[in-house]
């Protein structure tokens, strides 16, 4: 099939009756900066009527399932827990996928903190923790011992942390001297996608690399366009790849691991990125580059839903 | 000139005839883990006794000038401040061989700040700078004003923090949003040179990396392997790269550094590389890569003292 179609009324028809289930990523694609995206209730509740299947998959490792949920709720849009599946629960999934029995040294937030919880798998490191107002060099002069490495700690979990400081950079990348403790990661995200903004919001990618950078180790990530999130909803709920169709704002994410797991995709324009970008990439001459072509593009989720 | 030499008691008297300027690299060279490698300290003054013009070369932007002296005279190496290189005294002296006027937003050390102070440069970001209890994510959603933005700031320069942020990689990105804004950095070594340690110290590298993540923007950085911290000598003291050798104990800074700027270059075997690394880099199909490799080699600086 061609790549980059206008998604019309006539082929949205078509492209409905192929689909039992829709994975939607969330921000850029039902709501941008904290709102609902015009007509994005509506499209979602007609799907549902259709009886479609829905996920909500988000790389975005800043809350929880319920929390996330809890979100996609407030801004209007009916969800329930089994729907959700943001990379805290992914990592929480795959550790015990894996039969971890160790501890998570966490750089992460609550959110990740109460997947873990719920999976019953031990962590430290959660929430602040600053350096000290003595150089850190001064100390290092003085004596290598830093910290007290815990020895218990068998996995590295890098998501979103708004309180990544220099010491947790140290034990992060101290843990990982042994090659045998895990290195995970929720996503690499770069930023936010904040449009209009006059800011730029730091993603966990921000958070992920200076721990790549310091512990000269590849981190495992979960999140798109990695194919973990996918995975993770094939086995529990045994979906069919090619009746799924994902719904993203970004194709190095989104549609990228829409199109490796062999689903169908659509790329809105409310977020990352632009027609010209997907275009772009559908031209490329690289094949990498070209797997982030999306099957399908619109303007905006409420248009699909007018079409529905 | 073949490279990879190993420093004997017979070349060292030739090349220490062709040189009248020698450039240390100092942490894994002149010192490790903060004590002085055995007979350094008699081997500078063996090169002061012969006149020859020694600097002190350190990517560490954690000092000023003054307080490398001080670290450097503590470990028994006399020194002065002409004589000493620090990336914070070169950020300095860039902004003012640009005629800079602006304020700088500092992601960096008290160092750093005395020598923007030094040379009249205003700045701001100094400090700690820690995330509110409550999540960011939160106050996204409810208004996108989360700091005032300085219109004086003209320029984000990075280097070593061991007070790095969420609001400082927040606030460094969003001024990075405006092209005029200049983006430096002091350094990207990623980690300290630490022998057998049972901890990994995160570099500068580390601070740097999610600034230009989260900007999407490349910075000039001023350490080694790239020319400022020589060109900064060279425009000062008018000294002869034909006539100058550069020690150190990283090929990809330290030596690379040197042979892009015509010096004479030593590895030290100290530190970061092993000659294996320093005989694959000779080796290599890449031109790039072989610019890493060394005129000589050495065990360690108190043997090269030895032939003097």
């Amino acid at each position: 099939m061609s790549k980059c179609n206008l998604l019309t009324q006539a082929n949205t028809a078509k492209l409905v009756e192929d689909i039992d289930t829709v994975l939607f990523d969330c921000d850029g694609v039902l709501y941008t900066g904290g709102h609902p995206v015009a007509g994005s209730q509506e499209m979602l509740q007609k799907l549902r009527n259709m009886g479609k299947r829905i996920f909500f998959i988000t790389n975005n490792s800043s809350r929880s399932n319920r929390q996330f949920v809890a979100k996609l709720n407030k801004l209007g849009f009916p969800a329930e827990e089994a729907e959700a599946v943001s990379t805290s629960w992914v990592a929480a999934w795959y550790l015990k996928e894996q039969n971890f029995k160790g501890k998570v040294y966490l750089v992460g937030n609550t959110g990740m903190a109460e997947e873990l919880d719920n999976a019953g798998i031990k962590y430290t490191g959660l929430g602040p923790d600053v350096a000290e107002e003595e150089s850190i060099w001064d100390t290092v002069d003085n004596s290598h011992q830093i910290f007290p490495i815990d020895p218990e700690v068998q996995c590295v979990l890098v998501g979103f942390d708004q309180h990544i400081s220099f010491p947790k950079l140290l034990k992060a990348a101290s843990y990982l001297k042994n090659e045998k403790v895990l290195f995970l990661a929720t996503n690499e995200d770069p930023r936010l996608p904040l449009k209009n903004a006059p800011i730029t919001m730091p993603g966990t990618g921000c958070i992920v690399s200076p721990v790549r950078i310091a512990s000269g180790r590849e981190p495992l990530v979960l999140g798109k366009p990695n194919t973990p999130m996918f995975d993770s909803i094939h086995e529990k709920y045994h979906i069919d790849p090619a009746k799924t169709l994902m719904v993203g704002d970004s194709l190095k994410t989104d549609i990228l691991m829409g199109n490796k797991c062999g689903l169908k995709s659509l790329l809105v324009l409310t977020g990352i990125n632009s027609l010209e970008d997907a275009k772009s990439v559908m031209n490329s001459s690289s094949p990498d580059v070209q797997q982030q072509a999306p099957d399908f593009y619109i303007e905006d989720i409420g248009q699909f839903g007018q079409f529905l």
